[in-house]
């Protein structure tokens, strides 16, 4: 049914270089902009069926360009998540996928390594000027950090916003109470440019609005070169927080103001696009870095009609909202096709006309054909990994899922032979298992699975290791 | 919190004289265009979030004019859903409301009663061409037909259309087994022109295409007087059908193709209105009469985000899409706020310029201040009823379940003291019981349901009577 990965990665770097060629390079290439949301669940958004949530911004960035409806991250959480999206490849490949640990922590001593080639790294290749803004989450050591892997500057909350808490050795319920009736100065979490500490504990209030001030005085400051904008948002992450501008803004409550607030300000990056003239030469791409984080009731967001939520390897954990945005050169349309975070790197590759980052497995498609509406996604198969353990397999319109397990908790994770089945195009919600009904396809995807399997190189995880206690973190 | 009941209604009727007045009645009154589908659920469409199902006509219509996304129907079951719309009552107080069954079947000897108004009917006193096609519902003897409700014509199925079942004493999961695999021989649903019988069993794959053929027939026929549609497609209520061009047409499989194929043909019949000139002098809405057959499995809908499905009083069963278009009269909006079934009468009535029907209770509110874009809805209430049990009540952002029990099944009722309440704007998903947070909201609604109660009068139910056995039907 399918060529091995290597033969696979070979003709996406040759389509990626044939589609360069017809489509003529841009000189100067296209800046890029990546806004990327954190725990914003598949059905959050206005435009995604949201019944409540008003998001007039992004839902006309969507009506202009492109929306997808099956766009995956390739982790369940953060770290992992922003990991693959930023160098093309699996979390498992780079490190970034942890034995004990998730994700990092501040007392973390790893990071993604140097090793690793990140999308700003490749785009200096060809004078991109490069910033990260907002949540990093890729180890906040200084060798770690967005300054270290190819980014000219950095302004931001180096990991989650509900990390650092303050006080120790909290009674039993406190943090969820914490969480769920947030004030600033429960957290410690340092608010950071480049590697110095701006202020601690940072004013959540203010970060979206701040970083995106930091993000519109990047794009004036830079509108004469190309340039490569990562506005990674601490938001809508619990502890939830907004400015006082969006208090009681939203009828879904204290999470509806936050989204809303991040659609007011994503509409002012892009009026800013306008102004400046550069809309037509700015692909403006909107995801999140995983599903809603359920197990806070009304303070997560909503999967929509999806099956479960972050940390899970059901549609809900993985299946984000992603629009495309570029007026004159993005087709608008409705996209049904696969795509993933994964394939960013690449298809910003072609654009700018640079090479990918060589000698290594990548796991992304050019998706600029499809922007261009030349072309349906190049993308048929997803990998649905929890850390270090391939959950489930997309291939086509089916999901075949070998492992399951609670999102959450410490239930024992349960094997299925056969597979789950899902038609994920008939049954997006996961309910009806047609194992049975088509053992050909279990046998298809097992097949991929296993070429898959023998594509992955082991690692040493970087989320496992800890700074030693009593070293300066 | 609320004045009877009584002094409601009243002043909806002053609010809906004045509106006329500040709006200025239009000379001749507005076309008015009710499409209503069947069992569609309100995430099948591609603005309401599906992932897969693809909608450009409805969205196109959205999108010019208004979505709603808080809007019930009166009954979560076909036949008092359809009574509701079109009195603009609860069932309850019309008799359409039953003990034993909960709709009309084809072995049932009642219908609307001759002293309930329709929207035809009312329609009349100004003039207006009136038809009702596609599926009926409200009684098949001749009686109850719409041709003596109001509707000069009419052209379709009178029941559902998989009553009427081929083969008596079918063996057990046989019935299922039909549906799943359907094939028109397995019904001999009769279609109707007026009070005869066309062809039996009638080709259920053209009944899409053939209703907009009639709507287009009549649009054309009555453009230059006052017309009412009423186009009340039998899809996608099971068995599913659709015409060859669109087999195969949708990656959401049989319903899809279905629910594209309704799509399609609500553009024709748009696109007829534009050819014609009537856009700006036609109110044209869309919705459908309850929430998806889930025990369908692929072949029932999805409620998005709701809980719950066709027949419970959970928002799944009663929630459904609905989109008003009338460009140059509706501000584009999606809105929010409470609307139903029951407000479309009273609407409709103020547009036209007539009376309301004298000497009873009506439920709803006229809209068209929201339509406009001058008011909030005037909506704030909403009774969901089963048959005839009060099982819950939303008031403002609140619902609250008297009474809960699962949409299909013998398993008794569950009543709730206090009852279960959830914050529909925040959680419309119905998870979270916030009865305990809010005693005031609970005791509120419980005073809004006594007085309601009150407002009721028994009327004999007309569901439950049937033809002797061995009369003609």
């Amino acid at each position: 049914m399918r060529k091995s990965l290597v033969l696979v990665l070979l003709a996406v770097a040759i389509a990626a270089g044939g589609d360069i060629r017809s489509a003529g390079l841009q000189d100067p290439p296209p800046n890029v902009v990546i806004i990327f949301t954190d725990d914003q669940g598949y059905g959050d958004l206005g435009s995604y069926g949201h019944p409540t949530i008003r998001t007039p911004h992004l839902d006309r960035m969507a009506a202009e360009g492109q929306r997808w409806t099956s766009f995956y991250v390739a982790d369940s959480v953060c770290t992992p998540s922003r990991a693959a999206l930023l160098t093309g490849r699996l979390p498992v490949r780079s490190g970034m996928a942890g034995d004990t640990r998730r994700v990092l922590f501040p007392d973390s001593a790893g990071g993604l390594p140097a090793s690793e080639i990140t999308i700003a790294r490749m785009l200096k290749a060809r004078g991109y000027a490069t910033t990260a803004i907002g949540k990093w989450h890729l180890g906040h050591l200084p060798q770690y950090l967005p300054t270290s892997h190819g980014f000219d500057s950095y302004y931001g909350v180096p990991y989650s916003n509900d990390m650092d808490a303050t006080g120790t050795e909290l009674p039993a319920g406190e943090p969820r109470r914490r969480i769920m009736n947030p004030r600033i100065d429960y957290w410690n979490v340092p608010l950071m440019r480049n590697g110095d500490i701006l202020e601690r504990p940072a004013d959540q209030t203010t970060l979206t609005s701040r970083y995106t001030d930091e993000a519109i005085a990047f794009v004036k400051g830079n509108a004469e070169r190309p340039f490569f904008l990562y506005l990674a948002h601490s938001m809508p992450h619990v502890p939830l927080f907004r400015s006082q501008e969006f208090e009681g803004r939203s009828a879904r409550g204290l999470y509806g103001d936050v989204v809303e607030e991040l659609d007011w300000h994503t509409g002012r990056l892009l009026d800013t696009l306008r102004e400046l003239k550069l809309e037509r030469r700015t692909l403006v791409v909107f995801t999140s870095d995983n599903g809603p984080w359920a197990v806070y009731d009304e303070q997560g967001g909503s999967a929509g009609p999806l099956r479960g939520a972050k940390a899970g390897s059901f549609e809900g954990g993985m299946r984000v909202p992603a629009i495309f945005w570029w007026p004159g050169t993005i087709q608008s349309a409705v996209v049904t096709g696969i795509g993933s975070t994964l394939d960013l790197l690449p298809t910003i590759a072609a654009l700018a006309g640079v090479d990918l980052p060589p000698g290594r497995n990548l796991d992304g498609h050019d998706l600029g054909p499809v922007l261009r509406g030349s072309a349906p996604s190049p993308r048929q198969t997803m990998f649905f990994y929890r850390a270090r353990a391939l959950h489930a397999v997309r291939h086509g319109s089916f999901k075949a899922h070998f492992i399951t397990r609670p999102d959450y908790g410490n239930e024992p994770p349960v094997e299925h032979e056969p597979p789950l089945l899902y038609n994920l195009d008939e049954d997006p919600s996961e309910k009806f298992n047609v194992a049975g009904r088509h053992p050909e396809v279990v046998a298809a995807i097992q097949q991929i699975a296993a070429e898959h399997r023998k594509s992955i190189e082991p690692v040493p995880s970087q989320l496992d290791a800890r700074i030693p206690t009593g070293a300066a973190r």
